[in-house]
């Protein structure tokens, strides 16, 4: 049985004020609890129907579950199809950056990505690619926003993601930098080397003049019809595509 | 002024049945709107605002406008946020496939693609990258679904799409084939040549059975990370890049 103070927190938590009130965020459907239960992250609580909780034999003991029935279920789900399950999930301590992973990895730079399945796709794929460490922009849509954590079908679980300031970042890192622009050198002909940042821009705007000037390769991906642009998640993918091709033709 | 009928004709097209009775699909934003025109699309006719005919000079004078309030747009649009333009477009005529283009670069097959979003993507991204022929399994959501025609861009207007029996087409081709699976062959180290199918299968099932059979290389993405899979739109942005970068290297 569901309290009114309960639907009201679990709803507040779409909102980022509230979810950095509480300190938690939202994380629905089986797969994805799943992955957060097995991951460090730490879980508050979890709600679920019956129906959902026999499809999720062997749940840790020790987790808070509230059973609720589907009616009530409805209440407090993000989607439109709910799977009967959502978790209220710790946020993470705001951590510095991982120098280790920065200094001998590709990383990815977000530079105020503004859309969340956006967000969520670039999480999902990039952690396919096994890019561990993303940094984004303060302008960049919240991470643990519940349409972010959606799209990122549990990858969110595993990857290290940091907002700062990017130029400051580039100017500490130091490492070489690679920026998606629509003019510069050809994706295929860029060497990316064994670590570095590579840069994408925002969705309608692309890299913002201050951090192009941080820019050291321009790299372009070639067009081959008449399409005007690529929507920033697709071009994202290209680019961790080719940086793993490069580093597996390298081993 | 908006009539009735106009505004249950134009709603009526947001479903395929009716759609498919009058001939005719809907195209809708700015972008859009200006790329049908310029392709060899028949337009049947123009809804505006004056605020969105202002940003519209030069307009071919042959097309039926209708102008029509903010308020009335509202009515007919099928979008949160309308710019205030919306074509009616009419259906191509159902085309045999290009087979000069079939026989002599690669083609897409796409095996029950369900979500609009994602053939939109694929549509878009495909036509970046030069392919001039999707071919669609007849399971796979309508392309002039108008979620579908969105999420191209415009890009719907200059790629030929056409919809049949996969293994029928695969039988009739002769051509070699390449179907994305999981456990395959690097795509990287998969040599395209110069034509060729490339075949993409449904969100969750992935390719069908009785296709799997007509696939002789099995190609797969390789995964660094520890992601259970790609959505499909990315996994077929991988592919057309791939094909892109192989065939720049051979020029």
């Amino acid at each position: 049985m569901l309290s009114k103070a309960q639907i009201s927190l679990v709803t507040s938590l779409q909102h980022k004020k509230f979810r950095k009130q509480h300190g938690l965020f939202l994380v629905e459907g089986i797969k994805s609890v799943l992955e957060f239960i097995s991951s460090n992250y730490q879980i508050h609580s979890i709600f679920t129907t019956a129906e959902a909780a026999a499809k999720m034999p062997n749940l840790p003991q020790k987790i808070k579950y509230v059973e609720v029935s589907a009616a009530e279920f409805h209440k407090i789900s993000t989607l439109t199809n709910p799977q009967g399950v959502l978790a209220l999930v710790h946020l993470p301590e705001a951590e510095a950056f991982d120098w280790t992973i920065v200094r001998n990895e590709h990383s990815l730079l977000l530079d105020d990505i503004q859309d969340p399945g956006n967000l969520g796709t670039i999480i999902r794929t990039a952690e396919w690619f096994g890019i561990r460490q993303l940094i984004c922009s303060l302008g960049t849509v919240d991470a643990y926003n519940s349409k972010v954590v959606q799209a990122t079908m549990g990858s969110l679980a595993r990857i290290k993601i940091t907002y700062t300031d990017l130029v400051d970042f580039i100017a500490d890192a130091q490492l070489p930098t690679y920026g998606a622009v629509l003019h510069g050198e050809s994706i295929y002909k860029t060497d990316f080397g064994k670590a570095g940042l590579i840069i994408m821009g925002n969705e309608g705007n692309g890299i913002s003049p201050a951090l192009l000037e941080a820019v050291e390769h321009a790299v372009t991906i070639p067009r081959v019809g008449e399409a005007e642009s690529l929507n920033v998640a697709i071009a994202t993918t290209i680019f961790c595509s080719e940086l793993t091709r490069q580093s597996l033709a390298k081993k």
